[in-house]
């Protein structure tokens, strides 16, 4: 079975100018495109980012999110953007959390959960298809 | 002391082309635009807006938020966004659901918090300064 | 054959706050976004937006674009963006000027240009397809 | 006086899933942010991004910006954007040329044309100020 670190990966970001607002801050709905950013790494270390889940047959859509801000993310300020596969078995959760990568301060924490989806008969399914669990070299319960 | 209908707006939308992604379905992350466009219609309401709000010598940053993907949102639909002021004591927490504007149907559900922050300190506050119970027409507890 | 009026259209708009930056105006980048709400809605009212496009048979990607930003665009500030077909016969071009709707003071000018391409072959079309003579009842020279 | 190489730079890129609209390829206005991710490391090189800029009394709006789409760009597609300041006496004009990083087929090629303006009167200079050209290592004609 995996260990922690087998199902989590760091990534290292920079927020650009576009995503500042007049508060001199990233804006707060900007953050899911830098969770995106890591969850998309980490799945391609495992062969499953998003053109190998169409491949496999199932659209896996964003179905629940939370994220709290701890701490603004501020202009071109270095971050690391950990992401973590915390669920597998009816759906898939990642965990993340952004650290400023030179002090270590927690900056933000975050979930995603995405179900699978059947493209054509759109049917959300209750429990994942078993390629997520080949992919990752896990096993349900 | 408001009623329900006194804190809450609705705000028509339709999703641009730009925010639909491959799958043909608005990106899970632009959602937060959606929701800020009813936020800042229904505070402005009470003149208490992003500008307003600066100009009361407070910052508002949204510090927490979730939202739940209940069926997807799609080109051009034409669609209705509720949001509603339900906690203003400590914090400022506005609920949000994004109805198909024809049928009716639950497409989206979700909630921000916002507190008080002076833009000198960085202090937070926690408890809300009496100018959002000015400007909303409530009462603290 | 079409006069001006026919082939233009004014979409009104304000900015949203998440597309200010830290200079507290419109981030250049995010115009294309306000053109594009212009150009679909001109263009659904000849039934001919990226739905019916599709459906028509053919892609219409922009391949050329050019903006010149005369006055900041800011916060909520009430916008008048107009959109004019101008080229039909071997490519698509569209005009676009955004006015300040109070004070009528020109902000932009802009134009987009797009040609048709085979969704299978990919091909460039150097000749406009017939259906967008058909859907903007023009002829072509 | 500098060569060409000491007033260029190439940035390496991969677009994002988010990035990408119903017909699988970046939507064209997300190229800016592009660009800007490229102008701004290049600037960087020289310490004159935007929170140097600012520093030094001066706002930079983009007051001109031309793209001209070639191919497009796809998800994950690796991708080298070079960037080249060109001008730099009455105004700070940069080229850009996109190229897919393994076949080295040009993808996009576009400019942007800055101006210093003063952050209080707003008055536009028709000279560049001479910070920019201490920075650069540049002389004026």
């Amino acid at each position: 079975m995996p260990t922690d670190l087998d199902l989590a990966g760091e990534f290292d970001w920079e927020p650009a100018f576009h995503d500042c607002d007049p508060m001199g801050v990233v804006w707060h709905g900007h953050y899911f495109k830098y969770l995106e950013h890591a969850r998309c790494a980490l799945l391609r270390r495992f062969d499953y980012d998003y053109p190998q889940m169409q491949a496999s047959g199932w659209l896996w859509p964003v179905v629940d999110a939370r994220i709290k801000y701890v701490r603004p993310l501020r202009y071109a300020q270095p971050l690391k953007i950990r992401a973590e596969i915390v669920e597998w078995e009816n759906r898939l959760r990642l965990n993340y959390r952004i650290h400023d990568a030179q002090s270590g301060e927690k900056l933000t924490s975050a979930f995603t959960i995405q179900v699978a989806v059947h493209p054509v008969s759109g049917q959300m399914q209750y429990v994942c298809p078993a390629v997520l669990w080949q992919k990752l070299g896990v096993l349900p319960a």
